[in-house]
């Protein structure tokens, strides 16, 4: 049984989404989203994603994990923070052990929808599918994009510390 | 006695400059440059820039620190891996109680050459006769750029915790 953590990396929200594989199942354990605020320090944010990041692996203990890559072309000034969130995540994720696979957002498109493009209700709308989660639970958009990311993950794992795409 | 550290970021090799104020002098304590190579995991190296920088501040014990803030407008893509590793940066210094202050490259070349445009070369002389730095001492131009953000941080000492320009 492989535990797989999904990520959608950001600085003022970081989806997640932790799932198990059994066989050929790809069943759902967890998702959820952090939060952090412009008001807090700009160096309390980021070890405020540190410290929830290790207390979500030490919870769930993933053996994989799969990470949204940046996608930078709309806007330079808003990838920058998400990329420093970025580096703290992949940092954790080394110092826990992890294997990770960063997958761009087509790629993780094509692992749900069977297309590249989708949008962001349909992408929830299929990840709930998948799982069969309940209307009634809800499902936050970054948490839905990283089960996304943990089911591309785990129809692409990696043998080594970084997939290529 | 202030002890203020400089860091100039990058994920391949990142810059640093310990300085101290004594009254009105700054006083340079140590520099150098720290290396990570690209056959490392990606994570790993992330991993290594905080372990790196963990003993730096448990050595020299800055209240402060100046980081060069990221220069993004020629190559973006290039950006991305920096901004990665200043995220590490920034939250070990948070978690080391380190006031920082960000500055931008103009603001540092102003504060040591009085003039916003001056070329590596320039950087690296006036920094060495700042600090009366023997010829024969290597001064690499990343720590030449960390010494400089030290002073340029200096001269404009934030009193919270992220100060603007």
């Amino acid at each position: 049984m492989a535990v797989i953590l999904g990520i959608d990396p950001g600085l003022a929200a970081i989806g997640y989404g932790v799932i198990r594989v059994e066989g050929s199942r790809l069943l759902h354990m967890a998702h959820g989203t952090f939060t952090t605020t412009p008001d807090q320090n700009h160096g309390d944010r980021l070890l405020a994603i540190r410290d929830w990041l290790m207390a979500v692996l030490r919870r769930y203990l993933p053996g994989q994990a799969g990470v949204e890559a940046l996608f930078f072309s709309r806007n330079v000034r808003s990838a920058l923070p998400v990329a420093e969130a970025r580096g703290v995540i992949l940092m954790c994720l080394a110092d826990a052990g992890v294997v990770v696979g960063e997958h761009t957002p087509l790629r993780v498109k094509q692992a749900i929808l069977g297309r590249g493009s989708a949008d962001k209700l349909q992408m929830t709308s299929m990840v709930r599918v998948l799982f069969g989660l309940a209307v009634e639970e809800p499902l936050p958009h970054h948490a839905a994009d990283a089960l996304a990311v943990a089911v591309c993950h785990a129809h692409s794992r990696p043998l080594d510390g970084r997939a290529s795409e």
